[in-house]
């Protein structure tokens, strides 16, 4: 008999729509060949904010002076770090495979692959056997991507190489690491690096860090991660990767970095391969699945949410795409919405951002008015911040009034930029704002006074 | 010549009407005879929060083996503890007179008193000078209440007995701190006694510490707070104090606390004492002026911000209120609400709330649905704080849907505690609030999750 649903992949995407799935009362099969919980769980958000937490305690520990706390002989066990984080994967998953199990959710542990079309729906093939599903939601999520580069392949098999999977399992500190990216994933395992002390060097494509957030922000973010005695060797491209030492080019010269691990973190693509998407002639886009607002795909009750559509790759928007994928399975209207989306770089400290910067919305056109207030007007930053010049900006649509971005160059950020996605949500504007309380003394309660000075 | 705006007292209410006042390009004076910034700043939340902040680092920093961290030796050096919160304090009040002057605020450091009602409006005296304002406000803030039984008054003038004020500045820790009060103010004053180890007994009226809080949470803090070393006295009534100890009945039975210190904070008071209010007929209750929520009194063009009016003891409070007075100086129409104020006890971990508890919403007669979840269904929750216990609560109107209240025992809950805030401000529903996206991995993302459980 066929499932309501078959989900593949038991990612943030997937294990979120199949246990929505379930909770609808859909006989559910959620397929997943690696470990539920996904990238995010196993290899990704969660054990580097293991780590990093691990970090800051280090570092709390070894410059509390500045608080009147003296503490001596401060070291740090990489490997009871690495287990302690294996250990909080270890619960998290469980909890996830729990809470499938709860919802009458069938779980494979295998990996699928589809297989066609029937009268009922379409096949999945996992561990020799064949499931039927009504609906089908691909969620295979996103791998590494691999830069075409003499050595890597190499550097890869022999570990000298590592992505954020194997790093994330090292238990022994090398002396140096060289990332090669300085986007989310290389600034976060960068910054856990430089943290216990590692000589820790970033190589970046292009002319700043940190993607597509706020030029501003980025540049200060650099500065401070200098402090903390990260190296950044920017508008540079790596030409090969040899036993000991990363070669990379710029300006026309061609330099090296000797060093003992290199980071691969250039970015991640689409996991489309070889998961039969072609059997049931599912449209890609250079590699990812093309969904519309409803996580349709061109091929009817085939769905995708997550990293495998590339349209923003976090676990928070895998999650609401479930959302919407089983909603739209159950005929509950429901739309998905990219323009109040907040992301977090896990730095110290956090770089927060939700909805349009100052320069993605001048691109668009907008006429926008921009608050920017430093983090020290906050009494709590202050408190607990000294030294720090942290920021802050608010971006409003000039001609509506309206809040379309904001970003946030601060401890807690990543805990309180929800607030401004509402309010993008509700398209307040900053007297909109004024009205809702928040508490004294945070650091939050800056969105007030930025709102108090439009 | 009359000044358009009087505003008697320069604490967070004070301060920021008089602000706005500048701001909007009246003609304002602010008197203050103690200190800008008030209670708050200077003896209230802020000082607080540095030596919470300074007890956490202590506490980390002895604590950090669960995370692969070693310390030896670890010591806290309380002097230090108080300078440094008296620098963070001398900061924050120069911020707030330099902001003040930008806004062409008149400072005057004296007491004021209401002297009488002229054509043009009331007059004050300050520092033997006469003022004349259009418009007054109210801004006088609250006094520790002084329980009227035997040895309080002569320990409160010998140095035995201390309010927060006095607590604030002690440099030389006691070996053991008697609280008499189990509100805010006890609990946080207490934690940091705790935190850095002197033996802290909490003696209490009720049957239950945090005042108006949800009780589960409330008896889970209790919980806590006892693993720290708190002791609690529960139900009791303090009936004298002497010279080394505090005498208490409880259940019939006369006991006794022998102490080197004890913490006065059974709560505060209205400050209306000697303001002269009588002078031009302002009406109070109970010694708090009356106020709508224009901010108005029953006399024309007299307003009353922040604690003195009682209404919600709250530095946030006083900054809404003192925008809501302002604004209606202005003709810029605004109300004053009180339904989603949001409020933070700093203890460890804080538990912060806003807008009703199950209980006040029962006592109201409203049909409601309550969403319990454990925290650690959150990831970043489970990464951050082994071994504890936190719980949230929402808490829906039935008939409507729409949340009313959300209560969090958690750390980080201050920060994101506005999210849930601005979705009882919009009267959200629950599949209102899935559609706001909150960020991953974070604590704050665990409405989500029982946003979902509806």
């Amino acid at each position: 008999m066929a499932y309501d649903v078959i989900v593949l992949g038991g990612g943030p995407g997937g294990y979120m729509a199949a246990e929505k799935s379930g909770k609808a009362g859909l006989s559910t099969v959620c397929i997943e060949g690696r470990a539920y919980g996904g990238t995010c769980l196993n290899e990704g958000c969660i054990p580097t904010k293991a780590l990093l937490y691990s970090g800051k305690m280090y570092l709390h520990a070894k410059e509390a002076a500045a608080f009147g706390v003296h503490a001596e002989n401060v070291t740090i066990d990489n490997a009871a770090v690495i287990d302690r984080k294996n250990k909080v994967v270890k619960t998290l998953v469980s909890g996830v495979e729990a809470t499938l199990k709860a919802h009458k959710v069938e779980m494979v542990k295998e990996y699928g692959k589809i297989t066609g079309k029937t009268a009922e729906g379409y096949t999945v093939e996992a561990g020799g056997k064949t499931y039927e599903g009504k609906n089908l939601i691909i969620a295979t999520g996103s791998v590494t991507s691999i830069i075409p580069i003499p050595g890597v392949k190499e550097g890869l098999a022999s570990g000298y190489v590592l992505t954020n999977r194997e790093l994330l399992d090292l238990k022994e500190l090398p002396k140096k690491l060289v990332v090669l990216g300085g986007g989310v994933i290389g600034l976060e395992m960068a910054t856990y690096y430089a943290m216990v002390g590692v000589e820790t060097v970033i190589i970046e494509m292009l002319d700043h860090i940190a993607g597509t957030t706020d030029k501003d922000m980025s540049k200060e973010l650099m500065k401070i991660c200098g402090k903390m005695g990260m190296k950044f060797i920017l508008g540079a491209k790596v030409t090969e990767v040899k036993g000991d030492r990363v070669v990379y080019e710029k300006d026309g010269q061609i330099s090296e970095e000797l060093t003992d691990k290199v980071l691969l973190s250039i970015g991640r693509r689409a996991n489309t391969d070889g998961i039969g998407l072609e059997t049931i002639g599912v449209e890609t886009n250079r590699g990812a699945v093309v969904t519309d607002e409803f996580m349709k795909t061109n091929v009817p009750n085939v769905y995708a949410v997550g990293d495998v559509n590339a349209k923003i790759m976090l676990a928070h928007v895998a999650y609401r795409e479930a959302d919407v994928a089983v909603n739209t399975i159950c005929g509950i209207p429901d739309r998905m919405r990219y323009d109040a989306v907040p992301s977090v770089i896990y730095t110290l400290p956090e770089l927060s951002s939700v909805g349009e910067t100052e320069e993605s919305a001048k691109a668009k056109g907008l006429d926008v008015k921009v608050v920017r207030l430093p983090m020290i007007y906050s009494g709590r930053y202050l408190v607990e911040n000294p030294g720090e010049n942290g920021f802050m900006k608010l971006v409003f649509n000039k001609k509506y009034g309206t809040l379309i971005g904001a970003q946030f160059l601060c401890n807690y950020s990543s805990e309180f930029i929800a607030t401004c996605a509402a309010f993008i949500e509700m398209e307040f504007t900053a007297d909109d704002m004024k009205q809702v309380i928040l508490p004294h003394p945070t650091v939050a309660e800056i969105i007030r006074d930025a709102a108090s000075a439009y």
